[in-house]
């Protein structure tokens, strides 16, 4: 249970295979978010069909709502949304430091308010798995701080509580079927960062995330960041980088030797109109498009290039149809999910840095356009 | 084109196949609503998941966003759309008369201010034609007035205009791969129903519909007036009670002849949270759902029903998920469609009446909740 058998590499690039109870994941994998235990605007079968094979879920929402208990007595996450395969979820430390508006932090955990109903709520290291427990996804997260990455002073006294949660979420975890990962904190800074996945490579961990990035800090720091915490982490466990991300984020992470994403991106752009493409970012309520007979991407052989114009498309956004989101974010999945087959397919076949500069360089990111 | 063949009838319920140029329907037929070229919530898969065979689309919607030109440019509306099986427009008559504030009617015509952007517009017989030309569906309706049921002075008034106008729309139509359907009016009133059937079924149209109905009379008069107008009907032609409806008025329509429908009823309130069910409907957003394992409607065969318990749909509802009006409205669609299924097999077996009675005794409707 929870092996990871690396198939090939090329640089630090790695293809995998992370066993888990509900089937093996090929790596490197991207997680669609399912923050309220549902894909926004996706069916389990319409997920199934573009390939979708590891789905995130969020601890936060899901214990404020419908309830963990709840979630539970119905058969846990998998039965309860309908997704037969790999689930991950978060330990909801980050929503308590970014949706919360008051929170109060202590060695012992962090007390917040509900950003639904303003109740209090009270998370420590052992609820947060205790959570999790219940919830029962595949692989789980220890509970962590999220600090500004670029205050040392801040980053440093928090990487100990953050060490000393992984600590303490290790010792009560028990569910044998779920794999607890570790998350490496430390801010842009190279001496904590390696300070940090030090110290978590130590408690022995199935799998180890790289947090506290894309908050802020520039694609270099963001970039090095991982290079250096990559450096100390095992070869021999995956590497998940959360939050991340857009599809140069995903390129750069994979030739980093990162083996799992998550991000909101694809499915919060298609709701926002907006449609990525290899090329770059549309944004497809632009009246240009409004008589565009063509695919929202030429080429691509997703259920809405394959079926829809760019003017329906549009259309639908202009009309604020439920179908604009469900056809833009079937779009964005697979331009993400495809990204990743093809990268998993040149790292077996040796041509991933060819693959990567080809794609890097075609690949205009929303940044440059400013 | 357009034969209409009758093959069994049970008292006065019929069953039937409407032959158009985008295939066979099978009669008693219910068309769920696509007001703007797209039924809410479902991709066209979805739909013929479910058996959907008729779709109905909105001229008033579609002139005003994206255009006619538009759509006819871009290969008309099955190509727009994307739906393979037949289409009807409805004419305009109706929503410039529900949705537009400021509307002047006069013997040629209606001049109407958009609901979208306050721009005036006029639709005259003619241009109606020529727009639900332009949109290209298989099946199209004569511009009509569809006066308040209960003034006999104006409906009188109003149904000379609308026989008139039926004439004009007959001279003008041109596409004889559209079947253009007149619409009875009368409200209430016996005598005027009877009058506008015998003045449309002189114009020896391909299909007639009752129009003006389902908009503030009682069930008795509006079972009163199907019946007499389906009286002078041709027997020949297929018969559409246009926005209809409820579960039970679609039993008692089928029972008093008619042939086709189409309502937003099951779709509107899929993404209010109610549920259609065989007992009646279910709001599924009571807290009584909260933490039920059971599925909507015990023993439905739909997606939602086969995989979803009550307790996550209502979870959905909730947290305002996409994918809550996207189960409901699967299956209140399933719960219709099966339903005209299994009247039209149950003519086919001679138990219609049966069939009819049994349902109606175990529905419960809203209204004798109240």
């Amino acid at each position: 249970m929870f092996e990871f058998e690396l198939v090939a590499q090329s640089n630090l690039a790695r293809a995998g295979v992370l066993h888990t109870p509900h089937g093996p994941l090929l790596t490197p994998v991207f997680a669609p978010v399912g923050t309220q235990a549902t894909v926004k605007a996706m069916t389990p079968i319409q997920l199934k069909d573009l390939g979708a094979s590891l789905v995130l879920a969020n601890t936060y929402h899901l214990y404020l709502r419908p309830g963990d208990t709840l979630v539970r007595e119905l058969g846990g996450l998998h039965a309860f949304m309908q997704w037969p395969g790999p689930l991950l979820t978060d330990s909801g430390g980050f929503q308590v430091f970014s949706l919360s508006d008051t929170r109060k932090i202590d060695d012992d955990g962090v007390t917040f308010k509900s950003h639904i109903d303003g109740s209090m709520h009270r998370f420590t290291p052992e609820r947060a798995i205790e959570i999790q427990n219940n919830l029962g996804a595949d692989i789980i997260m220890a509970f962590d701080e999220c600090p500004p990455p670029l205050e040392r002073d801040y980053v440093l006294q928090s990487l100990k509580r953050t060490h000393a949660w992984a600590e303490r979420c290790q010792s009560v975890h028990r569910r044998a079927d779920q794999a607890l990962f570790g998350i490496v904190q430390g801010g842009i800074f190279a001496d904590l960062r390696t300070e940090s996945a030090q110290f978590l490579r130590a408690l022995d961990l199935p799998g180890y995330a790289i947090g506290g990035l894309a908050v802020g800090e520039s694609k270099e720091q963001m970039h090095a960041t991982i290079e250096v915490t990559n450096a100390i982490l095992p070869e021999a466990k995956p590497r998940y980088l959360m939050g991340v991300g857009s599809p140069e984020d995903l390129v750069n992470g994979v030739r980093l030797g990162v083996d799992m994403f998550d991000c909101v991106l694809p499915t919060r752009l298609a709701r926002n109109a907006a449609a990525f493409t290899r090329r770059g970012r549309l944004n497809m309520k632009n009246a240009q498009y409004a008589r565009d007979p063509g695919p929202v991407e030429a080429g691509c052989t997703c259920y809405c290039c394959a079926n829809f114009t760019r003017a329906y498309v549009r259309h639908l956004i202009v009309a604020e149809e439920i179908l604009a989101a469900v056809l833009l974010t079937l779009h964005n999945l697979h331009v993400l999910l495809s990204l990743m087959r093809e990268m998993r397919a040149a790292i077996l076949e040796g041509t991933f840095e060819n693959y990567a500069q080809a794609f890097l360089q075609s690949y205009q990111p929303v940044e440059s356009k400013r």
